[in-house]
C-alpha cells in the first residue's frame, strides 16, 4: 500500500536548496523522521511501547518526493488506523508535514548550535513555536496547559473530559503532551465546550518530543503540533505558552513536569510571574494529590506549597478560576511589556534548560540529597523521574534496560524512602503502564 | 435574577415597524414564545414532561425592549444552567433568537395564510430555513437525519455518539430533531470527527416544533436551529433538507417517522428519489429492529422493505455506505435541476402535510384498517403514534390525557394486535419516557 | 447574441413561488425592469436621453428562466460595453441582479401598500436597503454622500475624484446617484484612496430610482446599488444613509437635492441633528455657489445658510472636516440610541415624502410665493426643479413636454426672477445636459 | 516631529534575539535602510534624484526600538506627505515594514554568502518574495510584468493607465519597479478595473533595489513591495514571477530591462518557455517603438524580434492577448511540473546574475563589439545602459560623475553609432529625467 500526501501549511513553498537539503538528510536524522511520521500515523494504537510499535511497522517507509514545485510524501504500508475510506484523516495528515517542518527543517536550521547559549535555547523554542503559527498576536491569555498521566483510569479520564468541557465553555484554550488519558480528556472536553460557545478557531495545542511521541502519539485533535528536540525544550515550551497550568493524577512524566515548574517558580525573579497552577482531580485521587503534596512539602518546603493549588472534583470551579485569574495574567504581562503569546520575563536557569541524557551512569551520579539548594534539587529530582520515564516508554530507555538492568538511584535515605513511596504508589495504581501490561519497575532505589 | 440579551443574525436589523408589531404579539402567542424561551434555557433538565417544567419556572418571564436600534431580551429567573459564571452560553443566545425569529417574527408573517395550499405549505417551510440561513449554496450533498429515541439506553447512547464520529470523519454533516438522547448522541460525536478532519463550518441543524421544544430542549451545540409551527411541517423539513436518514432505536416518536418517511417513499412519483435511509443500532438493538421491521412487513407489504436497510452494529459501515451515495443523491439532484439544500422534486401528499390535532375524537376515528391503500395506511399510522407522543410528553396533550382519559384506538384486530405489541415492547424497553419515571400509557387499544 | 447569467447575493435561493411570480410581472413591471436593466448594461453610453437609450435598443430583451433551483436571466442582444472578451463585467453582472431584486421582488412585496402612512414608508426605505445589504452593523459612522451634476467639466470632474481621494484616505465610505460627472468622480477618486489605506470592504453605495436609471447609470464600481421606487424615496435614503453630505456643482437635480435637505433641516425637530453639510468645488465654480448662496438665502432666509458650510477648491480640508465630525455624529447617534446605519430620528414631513408627478398640471399649479412657510417653500421649490429633471431627462418627462410644450411655472414675480436667474445660469453653464447637445429648456417662467 | 509605528506581517513576532541583532546593525546598513525609509516615506516628491532627496531630508533620523514584545518605530521629522491628518498612510507604513524586513532582517540572514553560486542567488530571490509573502499558492497565472519609464508624458501615461485598466479587468495582476510614471499609471488603473471586477484580492507588486527606491519611489498602492538587495537581482525577481511582461517607453532604464530579458530568451534552453512579452504605447510613440526595434535588430538579430510583439495604441488587445496566453503559461508550467508563483525552469546564466559595480573603469571596458555571441552582447549591452541609469538618478552614480566626470563608452563603431542614436531620442524626448530639469547627460560615447 502506497500512498502520496501534498504539503501543508510553511512546506508549501521550498525552494529548489531547501528541497534538496531534506532529500539529503542524514541516516540518523532519517531514522528520526520516520519514527516520528509512524507514532503520528499509529494515533490509534493501544500500546505505549515505542519499541513495540517500532518492531511492529518494521515495513512502513516514508519517502521524501522532490518535486519542482516543492515536496511530496510517499507513505509505504503506513498504519490503516490513520486513514477513513482510504482518505488520510486531515489532522493527522497536518502532524505528518509537523514532523517535516519539526525534524528535518527547523532543526537542520538550528542543528548548528555548537555551544548554545540560554538565549540562543529559548529563541530555538520561540522559533519552533513561530514557524508552527503557535503564537497568534493580539489574542488575550487563554491558554490551558493540562498535563497528566497517559494511563488513569476510566473516572479519572472522564473528569479530565468535564474539567476540559468547562474550559471550553470559559474560552479557553487547551495545550498538553498530547497522548492518552490526561492528555486527551481535555481537549476532548473543550472541543463539546467550544462547539457550545461557538468558538471560531479553538486551539489545541501539543508539545512533544522525539523520544516520546510513539508512547505518547498526538491526538488528530491537536491542531498545532510541534515536536521540539527533546524533553527540556518541550517543558520550557509549555511554561512559556501557559497562561495557566493544571495537573491531572500522572505518574513519573508528570512528577516530572510538577517538579520542573516548581524549580523554576521558586527562583527569586520568579517571585511576581501570575502563572496559576491547579492540582486536581475526582474524588477518588484525593489520596494521590496528598501523597504529591507531602512528597512536595518533606523535598522543596512549604513555600513551595504556596505555588499552586488542590481542587477535588469541581471541574467548574477549576475553570471557573482559571478564567478569573486570566486577567492577572494580562495585567502583570502587559504591566512588564512582556507578550501574551510567549513569557520572556520568566527566568529559566541552566540546570533546567540543558538536555540530561538518562544513561545508567547519569542515573546512578544524581544528587540526591536534602542537603543542597530546593531549585537545584527540584532540578535533579525532575531528572530522576525523567530517567525513569525514559525507562517506562521510550525506546532507547528501553533498550538500555534491556542491556544493562535496571536504573539504581541512591542518595539521602530518607529522600530515597520518600521517592519509594511515590514510585510504588504509582506503580500500584496503574500509573506507569497503560493497562493491560505488567508493569516491570525500570529502577531500583537504594536506601 | 434579570439578564438582558443583544439580538444576533437575522434579528440584528429591525425596522421600528417590525420592532412594534413583534411588541405587541397576542397572548396567545406571546405564552407559545415565553414557553419556548424557556425550554430553550432550560436544556440541562432532566425532565421530558413540558407540563413539569412549565410549572416549575412560573416566574420566569421573558420581554421584549423595544429600542430605536432594534430589540433586546429581558430575561427574569431564567434557568442557571444556561449561564457559565454568570454569562448565557453562546449557543443558548443564538436558539433564544430563533425563537423570536420563528415564534414571533416569520410566523407572523405567514400567519395569514387561511387555507394554504401544498404549494405554499412548501414554500413556508423553504422559508423558514432560509430566514435560518439553514440553506448553503455550492455545497455538496451532506446532511444527514438522525432520528431516534430521546429515552434510549447508555450503550444505545453510545452507538449514537459512534455513528456520529464517523459521519463527523467523512465530513458529513447532522441534523436531528434536537432532544437528548438519539438526538444529541451524534451531534458530540461528530463535533470530534470534524475537529479532526478539520472541518471549517460543521452544521449542526435542529429542527424542532413548538410542543416538544420543552420536552426535547436543543442541546446548545446545535448552531441552526429552526422552531416549524407544527409536527408536521418539521417532518417535511427533515425530509426535504435530508441527504440521508439514520434511523437509531426510539419509541412512539420514531415510530411516526418512519411511517411518515415511508409514505412517502411509497409515493410512485418519488420511487426514484435518491434518499438512502439506514436503521442502525448496537448488537443489543437486533430485537427492536425485527420488531419494526416485521410491522412494516405486515402493514406497508415487502416494497417498504426495499426503501431502507438494517445494519447492526456497525458504525463505520453505516457512515461509510451514506458517504458513498451521496454522489447518487448529488447525481440525480443535478439531473433533475434540483438543489441541492432542498429536495423540491420529492412528491408530498396533502395527508402528510395537513396538521393532524391528537384529539380524543380524533384519536379514536382513525382508520386503522389494512384494507386501504398503503400510503394511506401509512398516514394514519403515523398520526396514531403521533397522537401517543403528545399524551406522553406534550403539555397539551397530558392535560388532555388528564381531563378524558386515555386515548383510544380501534381498528382491524391483527393490525391492533400488531401495534399493541410494538407499543408494549416500547413500553418494556423504556422507550416511551425518560429512565426515572414510571411510564403509565396514555392510550389503549381495542382489539 | 444572447447569455445566461446566474443570480447572485439574495437572489441565490427563490422558493418555487417566488419564482412563479416573478415569472408572472405584468407587462407594466415587465417594462420598467427591462428598462433598468438596459440602463445598467449600458453604462458607458455617452448620453443622459433616456428615451434615446431606449429607442436604440429597441431589440434587447430580458427574460427571467425559471429553474428548480432558482431563476437564470437571460439576455437577448445586451450592450457589448458590459462585456470584456464576451465575459459580462461583475459589477454590471451584480446590478442587473439589484435591479430584480428592487423591481420586481421587493416592490411586489410592498405594492399592496394602498395608502401609506410616514411610518410605512420609511419601513418600505429601510426594507429595501436591508435587503440589499447595505446596512452593516457595528460599523463607525463613515458614509458620506456626494451630490452634484452629471454634467460637469473636466475642471470640476478631476476636483470630485481628488476629493473622493482625499475622503478615501481617511477611510470614508462614498454614497451617490450613480450616474456620471460628479456621481462618478469621487468613486473613482476614493477607490484609489482606499487601496492605499487598505480599506478591506471598501463601500460605493448607489441609489438610484427607474426613471432616472437611464439616464445616469451607476458606474460598476457601486458595489451596493438600490434602486428605490421614486425620487422621494431615493431622497430619504440619502439622507437616512448619510453621516454627512458633500454637494458638488450641477444643475436642476442637484438644485433639488439641496433643497429637500434644507427643508428637512430646518424643521424644530431636526435642529440638534449632526448631519454636516459642505458645499465644495474647484475656484472656478466659486461664482457658482454664490449664487446658488444667495438663491437659498433669499428663499429660505439666513438660518437655512448656518446648515451648511462653502468650501472652495480644498479637497482635504473638505475631508479633513467631515472625517472630524465623524465623532459628533456618532456621539449624538448613541446618545439618542439611534442606529448609525439608519438615522431614524431624522423627523421628515409628508410633503417630502409624498410623490410628485410633475405633470404639466401640477408643475403649473405649484405654489411658488415667498409668503409661506419656509418648510414648505422649500418643498415646492424641490417638486419645481424636480419637474424640470424630469422634462430634461427622464424618459416620461420627456415625451410630455413633446406632447405638450413646455411647462410653465409661475408665482411671485420676485421669487421667478430669482429661479430664472439660477436656471439660467445652469444653461449657460451647460449643466442642463451632457455636453455635445444643445439644450432646449423644457420649461418657461412666467414672471 | 516623532512618529512612533507599530511593526505589521513577518514582524509581529520576533524574538528578543533577532531583536538585538536588528539593533546592532552596522553603520552602513544603517544608513541604507534610513535612505530606504526615506524614500518609501518620501512618495509624493517631484525628483528623481536620490542626492537632493537624501540632502534635502538631513534632519530626518528612524530609530529601531527594541520591546520586549517586538520592535516599534520610532520616525525623527519625517516627510509630511506621507501623512493624512497626522496618521501615516497604511500602505506607505507597510512599506517602512518591508524595508526593515529586507534590508535588516532578510539581507543579515543572506549576507554570509561570500562565493554565491547561481543555486544559493535565486533560492535567496525566492527566499526574499516567499519572505514578503508574495507567492501565492493554488493561484492560475496572472501577474503582468509592466516597465517602462518613470519620465513619460501626460498622453503616455494615461496610456499606461488605460492598459492597467485593462489588465484589470481582466482579472490580471500588476508587478511593476514602483516608481512614478510608467510604473505607477498600470496599477492606478487596474485598481478600477479590479474594483469594477470585485476582485477580492488584488496585487500590485513593487519590486525595488535600494540604490533606485529612492528615486523611484513606490506608491502606496503597491501593497507587495520587496527590496531586492540589487538590479541583477531584481531583474531576476521580475523574470521569475512574470506570466507576461509588458513594455511601455522610456529610456534607459527600459532598454536596460529589454536587453535583459532578450538576453535570457535567447538562451538555448529557454526556447520553449512561455513568456509572452509586448511593447506598447500609444499612437505617439510609434516612433520610439521603431527605433528600439531596429536596434534590437540591428544588435541581436532578427531572431530576437520574434521574443516579443509590438501593439501601438490598443490597450484592450494588449490585455487581451496575455489574458488569453496565460493558458499556455499554465500549460508550460504544468507540464514541465513548474510552479505558478516562481518560474524555476527559466535558466539565467551567471553573467546575468552577476552585480554589475558602474565604475568609470567598468564602464571604459565593457566590450561592446557586435562580434561576440548575441546573448554575450546583450548582457554587455544591458550593463552599458544600467550604468547609465546609475548616472542618471543613482546617489552613488550622481557622485561619481560629479568626481570623475562622464562615463566614457566605446568600441564597435558601428554600434556606438546605433547607440548613440538611441540614446540621443531619449534625451530628445525627455524619457531621462523627470520634467522640470535640464537633462545632463552622463556619458559620452567615443565612436
Amino acid at each position: 500500500m502506497q500512498v502520496q500526501l501534498n504539503p501543508t501549511g510553511v512546506l508549501n513553498l521550498l525552494s529548489q536548496l531547501e528541497v534538496d537539503l531534506l532529500a539529503q538528510s542524514t541516516t540518523d536524522r532519517y531514522r528520526l523522521f520516520r519514527n516520528c511520521a509512524l507514532a503520528v500515523l499509529n494515533v490509534g494504537s493501544h500500546t505505549d511501547s515505542s519499541a513495540e510499535i517500532y518492531d511492529r511497522f518494521q515495513d512502513f517507509d516514508i519517502r521524501l518526493v522532490a518535486r519542482e514545485r516543492g515536496i511530496k510524501i510517499e507513505l509505504t504500508n503506513p498504519p490503516e488506523t490513520a486513514f477513513v475510506d482510504g482518505d488520510i484523516i486531515r489532522g493527522i495528515h497536518e502532524h505528518i508535514f509537523s514532523v517535516i517542518r519539526d525534524i528535518l527543517f527547523i532543526c537542520q536550521k538550528h542543528q548548528a548550535m555548537v555551544e548554545p547559549d540560554p538565549k540562543a535555547i529559548t529563541h530555538m523554542v520561540f522559533d519552533m513555536l513561530r514557524n508552527a503559527d503557535a503564537m497568534p498576536v493580539n489574542t488575550d491569555p487563554n491558554m490551558i496547559v493540562c498535563w497528566g498521566g497517559h494511563s488513569i483510569n476510566e473516572i479519572e479520564y472522564k473528569y479530565t473530559k468535564e474539567v476540559g468541557y468547562q474550559l471550553g465553555l470559559r474560552g479557553l484554550n487547551i495545550c498538553t503532551g498530547c497522548g492518552p488519558g490526561a492528555m486527551k480528556g481535555p481537549m476532548k472536553g473543550a472541543t463539546i465546550g467550544h462547539a457550545k460557545q461557538r468558538v471560531d478557531n479553538p486551539r489545541y495545542l501539543g508539545l512533544t518530543e522525539p523520544s516520546i511521541i510513539a508512547a505518547e502519539p498526538p491526538n488528530p485533535i491537536v491542531n498545532e503540533l510541534v515536536i521540539l528536540p527533546d524533553i527540556e525544550k518541550r517543558l520550557e515550551a509549555f511554561v512559556r505558552v501557559a497562561h495557566g497550568i493544571i495537573i491531572f493524577p500522572g505518574g513519573a512524566g508528570t512528577a516530572e513536569e510538577l517538579l520542573y515548574l516548581l524549580g523554576i517558580l521558586l527562583h527569586p525573579e520568579n517571585q511576581k510571574q501570575q502563572l496559576p497552577v491547579i492540582l486536581t482531580g475526582p474524588a477518588q485521587s484525593k489520596d494521590y494529590f496528598d501523597e504529591i503534596v507531602s512528597f512536595v512539602r518533606d523535598t522543596l518546603g512549604e513555600q513551595a506549597l504556596d505555588k499552586f493549588e488542590v481542587i477535588i472534583d469541581d471541574p467548574a470551579l477549576v475553570a471557573s478560576k482559571l478564567k478569573a485569574q486570566m486577567q492577572d495574567v494580562r495585567d502583570y504581562r502587559r504591566q512588564q511589556g512582556d507578550a501574551y503569546y510567549f513569557n520572556w520575563t520568566l527566568r529559566i536557569e541552566p540546570e533546567f534548560q540543558a538536555p540530561f541524557a538518562p544513561t545508567h551512569e547519569n542515573m546512578a551520579s544524581l544528587n540526591l540529597h536534602l542537603e543542597q539548594p530546593k531549585q537545584q534539587l527540584a532540578a535533579n529530582l525532575r531528572r530522576a523521574f525523567s530517567g525513569i520515564v525514559a525507562g517506562n516508554v521510550k525506546d532507547e530507555g528501553i533498550r538500555a534496560i534491556k542491556q544493562h538492568g535496571v536504573f539504581e538511584l541512591s542518595g539521602d535515605p530518607e529522600l530515597m524512602r520518600k521517592m519509594d513511596t511515590l514510585l510504588s504508589a504509582f506503580v500500584a495504581q496503574g500509573r506507569m503502564k497503560l493497562p493491560g501490561s505488567t508493569y516491570i519497575p525500570c529502577y531500583t532505589i537504594k536506601t
